[in-house]
């Protein structure tokens, strides 16, 4: 290294990802993928800019700070305004210099996309989108500045079966991806609203939704403060908890809900709408072993109309790996009301950690190319390349290795990049056509031709 | 519409990719990334945001002045100079209120990551890397400002192995793409540099390759005219045309050349390694049938020291689809010599496009889900939601139509959402457990029952 240089370095909050990140990375998005097209989702790529007139004023004032923004190219000062420079204005200045931004969720694109493209579209529309998303947060532990979010959503309906549909989804991604202890979270916005009129609270409905949303960070005494300071009263405040700290099944909760919400026809609502969900999930064969209908769920508030989901990985740091609900509402921001819809997205940055917590990973995901051919010299190397060809051709990844060097480097190369299969030609083998194949993993070694092993692996 | 509210846009210069066309782009990478694998690349992706120090002076002047800048986070004025501001000097000011742009290419993000983790890499190290990248270019036809590179390089090794596997990557690759009439130019900067020897063009060497470069568009008699304005002479003129409009087949150029280059170790070089790599391919099995030794191709220049591709579909609009060569100095720019490679890339967009034009697209890419069970009511809606989940369970992409509609309606959905057979469920049905399946491409109806569906298509 020439030290005269300054070290290259990566922005604050933002990562590479390496070929042992990606494999695994790849193993858990091509399973979400998959599951995603098994149930008609189509796939959606937005652009990484945004003008900043789709984006600003979508997430509140937080998250319009959070908005990464886009230096307009050439002369961007060239009709700025003086006093504002002068005042060191910075946000009224940015307006003027910047006139786009990076995108911060898969939301908003995908409103402005429904909206810019609502003739052509064919509704029901379910689409799914995997791309990154970048905030100026402050980077810590678990949060980056840039990281992919992974939405499916089903717009232009109203029908409980996309609700279903989302529990099967869910159930089957954990499947695939060998997680067995979590938990599906769900509750209903109706329900919550139940809660607040029960409490007599309808006017402070989302300082109480957000007070239950902090149970499980601050417990119950603090929530019982922060309700009274909210304004709540005692009898209210006894009535919330009778139901939040109600005990037992699906069926024991629906039944007691039933009294409780004998006036409520949101309270009602929800728990028709919860029954109907459960209902078609049973008739699609699908299982509600890991579906907890859990009173206490509130994420997000203002923006679900219906359902609200959230997963859980039980026993791991941060189980928290899913989320979503139904809107009623996705493309006013734009002007185009009445686009009802449901949707849910997997944190894959969570799902990774939670799979290396649980070493959950596979094999598979841990081994790049399958076979290594090594070799002596000239003439073996020779004989490896058309034996690569061959392998290739039914699909085994293959290398060669490129130069004429020691095997002892050769085999130091196999085990380090994580080869999972090493063939050494020398002249023996190019006689007897008896290849020696080594198993990495075990150093097992095994005598057999290459259409031996073409079939061992192909 | 409520039109008090602006319609919402696309920054210029970027798309949004909708399921049609994300099928036929994922046609195109899937199999890019396949052969990629089946010859031991890796994947590696890298942040959108580098540090502008990263960036800047990799692209020259004019590149400098495409590159996206990010706005600091915050107060960004809080430092800056008030001298800057009140003369108006965007270019300077930039430098103090931004530190992070956009990637440009994939080569530098690349060059980094090699430079910060050179401890941790198994050299020669193979990467790919599909990701987009971003320009402030003036947009127009066929030209974004965000798209998608797609390189593979293996860094590490001066082995004329990696030369001969690009040959027949790409050739693997235009055979999954149905891509038949192509031409893959061989050329080397050797015999560039012998080239310049011969026209006594040393001193002008660049000169002479830019003017080379325009040779399929501005025409020999415009080249001329330029390489005498540059200072060479007609002589030399003379005896670079003499080569240049060399015809014949490879082996009539390869001994042409000898005879030109008796007194060039370039351009001796350059021949011996194009001579090698052809005899590797050939030692791969591979073929050279669509391999043209060009020697008026001329890439880039500078970056490359050994063998230069270019890759060219013919009869097409914009057929240069892919492209690269070897290079002695990757990482030099962060201070790390040494790091010999090769690379190419594939441009995605010019593929699709040439594919479209070619209609070389399979009818696979422009259907979406496979299977939609329409319905008359409840029952057979419940019926649905059984059969939809025993499709699905062997990974075919089924959809029930969610509401409660007009079968009318639910056929008109299968047919603009390109749905390739639709099975209407009706009483009928119900009792017989024989499904009439109509293939929506042909309205061709078939009666068969659930097992078979499943049989036919799983």
């Amino acid at each position: 290294m020439d030290f005269s240089m300054e070290k290259p370095t990566l922005p604050k909050g933002t990562r590479d990802f390496g070929p042992a990140q990606m494999a695994k990375r790849q193993f858990i998005l091509n399973h979400i993928r998959q599951v995603f097209q098994t149930y008609g989702f189509l796939p959606l790529e937005t652009p990484a800019m945004e003008n900043l007139s789709t984006l600003t004023g979508k997430y509140g004032e937080e998250g319009d700070q959070l908005l990464f923004k886009i230096l307009n190219s050439g002369d961007f000062l060239k009709e700025a305004d003086t006093t504002l420079m002068g005042n060191r204005d910075s946000k009224s200045l940015a307006s003027v210099i910047s006139e786009k931004g990076l995108r911060y969720d898969l939301t908003v694109p995908f409103a402005r996309y429904v909206v810019m493209n609502r003739h052509d579209i064919t509704f029901p529309f379910k689409r799914y989108q995997i791309q990154p998303v970048w905030r100026a947060d402050r980077p810590q532990k678990g949060r980056y500045r840039e990281f992919y979010q992974c939405d499916a959503d089903v717009v232009g309906t109203d029908s409980l079966l996309c609700e279903a549909e989302i529990i099967l989804m869910i159930t089957e991604v954990f499947q695939r991806l060998n997680i067995a202890d979590y938990t599906i979270k769900l509750n209903h916005r109706g329900i919550l609203t139940g809660l607040a009129e029960v409490a007599h609270a309808q006017a402070n409905e989302s300082s109480l939704f957000v007070a239950i949303d902090k149970l499980d960070k601050i417990g119950e005494d603090k929530v019982r403060d922060e309700l009274l300071t909210r304004g709540i009263d005692r009898e209210g405040i006894e009535r919330v908890f009778s139901v939040l700290n109600f005990k037992g099944t699906t069926a024991d909760k629906q039944s007691f809900l039933q009294t409780q919400f004998a006036a409520s026809p949101n309270g009602q609502k929800g728990l028709r709408e919860v029954a109907e969900v459960l209902m078609l999930l049973q008739r699609y064969g699908g299982t509600a072993e890991h579906v907890e209908f859990d009173l206490a769920l509130a994420r997000g508030l203002s923006y679900y109309t219906g359902c609200i989901f959230e997963v859980k990985i039980n026993h791991v740091a941060i189980g928290s790996v899913s989320g979503g609900g139904r809107y009623d509402n996705l493309t006013g921001m734009f002007g185009m009301p009445g686009v009802s819809g449901v949707g849910f997205s997997f944190g894959v940055d969570r799902l990774y950690d939670a799979l290396e917590e649980l070493a959950a990973f596979p094999q598979e995901t841990t081994r790049s190319t399958t076979v290594l051919l090594a070799h002596f010299d000239e003439a073996t190397r020779t004989f490896a390349l058309g034996a690569a060809a061959r392998l290739r051709a039914r699909g085994i990844a293959t290398e060669v290795y490129p130069d004429l060097v020691k095997i002892k480097k050769q085999l130091e190369f196999a085990d380090k990049k994580k080869v999972r299969f090493t063939v050494v030609i020398g002249a023996d083998e190019l006689t007897s056509g008896q290849l020696t194949v080594k198993t990495m993993e075990t150093g097992e070694q095994q005598k057999m031709t290459l259409e031996e092993l073409i079939q061992r692996l192909g």
